[in-house]
């Protein structure tokens, strides 16, 4: 009855959203969800320099949802690779089911 | 220790909000969490007409918990069945788990 | 090629994030994310005696992603024990996967 997906999580800061979007685009998603968010780091290799306070939400979190686990991975390594050395961010994939006769 | 628990997302157009929360509530969920969020889906049936820019943040994601699936899966249900015609969204389900101290 | 790891997620009132913060700090997670929140719980314990409407946003929605249980536990003990009498509040654990090359 239902289908299983695998979920995506990036949270970066706010300035890469526009390049990330391409990324997923790509990668062949077929959309994401995008919430503006606070927080800390492990390390502290903020692109702007200023210490992150969790009550400014300089950061995103980017949601993909896709069927095909592949993706997510693919997605998530080339956001890692290219951004992670100079910004702050974190990927992370978590288990999803969808109810199958719901599009995504 | 835990209990398992399951919790239902559903990201949609923000003005359903207030119907989607009716339908949570008279499934007999306990609570709900809402977010802002913005983005893309894969189909191009907003009801606004209008393209989904992941910068304006018109969708809202909510969140539900619950310890009985089938109530996450019936409120999934009637929210796609009623909504995801004429409105863009999308709903799943993921794995919790609660410390059974603790009430929800 | 990933490393299982946990996500402790606490949705709560938006005036005890400083003293939660400082929980996970203290806790030795390395990192957290926060995003502003609405919604209904299933108690009537607001600290502000209002009625929580939903696209009021005064809650928060914190997440740990962390790579030992142990201390998702013990933050999720911490707050629920601290708090949860006196404000309203919920805590519940995640199975996430972080990519092995990913620091977090």
């Amino acid at each position: 009855m239902t289908q299983q997906a695998t979920k995506l999580v990036i949270v970066t800061e706010k300035l890469l959203l526009k390049k990330i979007v391409k990324i997923i685009d790509e990668a062949g998603a077929t959309g994401y969800t995008v919430m503006e968010a606070g927080g800390k780091g492990s390390r502290n290799v903020r692109s702007s320099g200023q210490p992150s306070v969790s009550d400014t939400y300089s950061n995103v979190k980017i949601e993909v949802l896709t069927a095909n686990r592949d993706v997510a991975v693919k997605i998530s390594d080339e956001v890692a690779e290219r951004f992670f050395e100079d910004y702050s961010g974190i990927t992370y994939l978590c288990d999803a089911e969808v109810l199958r006769a719901h599009k995504f």
